[in-house]
């Protein structure tokens, strides 16, 4: 048997709602953290929407230390804290869905990340406490604007434009975060290919940190970082971010350029 | 007559609604955008609330130049284009409530900025459509732990922490916002006195600028920069953000360091 999957979806015929994957069958819950209504659905019938609701979407910037390299940072000067900016609301997709090209960057770039969605409200947690708070794990791409990240005031840009957070395609519930496997293909050539044990800050410190600074609440999500081998992202480009033990993210770039 | 006004706001005998305020009585409205419902309550009987329900909260930085000046910048060479950042839902508080003092900052500081509260989906508009999609006005702060702006990666901590939002204390529907005074009031003295004529890009550039990156959606708030003469807070100081022809938005900084 393979472990349970916790799944976000849309069914045409009764709208959205969550579920438990097992086989081909997802079993309709009550809510993110409900329980099975007895009603199920075959997969095929269903769309995956991103598997959270947030209130905050929080990402960690430099946590691979073969990232800081590639971006211009020095190997003996690594981050000593965490450092966290937020994607708004705006910037969620689900697995499959286009990730818009805006008109006004000329360098899309793609960061394979894992994610953690919180199960219930924290606040001023311990590091040795932070995983009882997490409803489960899955993928996401950072999808940056490289050009306006370097030269704009903020990341808002370069960060948080319309569809810029790919999210999915479900929640693994019962897994251990600390040595995941984790490569990026684009259009079927590995681009990126990490292990989360290489995080300079693992999950445990980066939900400590953040929970002595916000208040977390059930659904929102954590990017933890991306390992080194970003780059350009072209118009039709397909993005796959797999992870060993989850699964695959994929999301394919619009052809058209918008705005 | 004055104009009215448009509240959020909690009546302990029945729940959260927006309303229009009249005199002293509160008309409740069927919703953000609605009608009369033909109930009306004391003002004396509702705590008032933040009044905007935000997917997005959108700041813009070095807005004023001679805050771009006292910030350590050049009146030579003031932004091109609008510096925008995030703050997250979590910083959103309303009148009259307490704004934490974390424990991890030392420079807790005000910035009194006018906001602006979308009223309907904006998506590439034109500078000269702008306006047309706002409900209405208020009066923010931009709370800022000013030693983690600085020396952080991006401005989370700086600027996201738990109640660094404060809105209200309600939005001024029939307003032209070219030309308001603004003042921040510390325990009862003047630290901010600037005009909003002063904006280096007016409220229409940028909504316009915003909707070209984000999809703005209805209860969305910007806020819009702060003038010259921030500075620090203490435990249990008293700020007040007087806008003319909106009117006051007051918060205390809590006495007790949290976290």
């Amino acid at each position: 048997m393979e472990p349970v999957k916790r799944v976000r979806y849309q069914s045409f015929v009764d709208g959205i709602h969550w579920g438990e994957l097992e086989g081909g069958s997802v079993h309709e819950l009550t809510g993110m953290m409900g329980s099975p209504t007895g009603k199920q659905i075959d997969l095929s019938e269903v769309t995956l929407l991103p598997p959270c609701e947030p209130r905050l979407i929080l990402c960690v910037g430099k946590n691979y230390a073969k990232h800081v390299v590639e971006m211009g940072g020095s190997a003996s000067a690594l981050p000593s804290e965490p450092g966290i900016f937020l994607k708004g609301l705006n910037t969620l997709i689900g697995p499959g869905d286009d990730i818009p090209y805006p008109s006004w960057t000329d360098d899309l770039q793609y960061e394979g990340e894992l994610a953690v969605v919180i199960a219930r409200t924290m606040r001023d947690a311990s590091a040795d406490d932070a995983l009882s708070y997490v409803l489960g794990y899955t993928c996401a791409i950072d999808v940056t604007a490289r050009d306006k990240q370097r030269t704009d005031l903020q990341w808002f840009r370069g960060k948080s434009a319309d569809g810029f957070c790919p999210v999915g395609p479900w929640l693994e519930t019962d897994l251990e975060p600390g040595d995941l496997r984790l490569r990026t293909i684009v259009n079927g050539e590995v681009r990126q290919d990490g292990h989360t044990s290489d995080l300079i800050f693992d999950v445990p410190t980066i939900l400590s940190y953040l929970s002595k600074v916000v208040t977390l609440s059930p659904g929102d999500v954590v990017l933890t970082g991306t390992p080194d081998g970003v780059g350009p992202l072209a118009p039709g480009d397909v993005i796959e971010v797999v992870i060993d033990e989850i699964g695959t993210l994929e999301n394919r770039v619009a052809t058209g350029r918008e705005g």
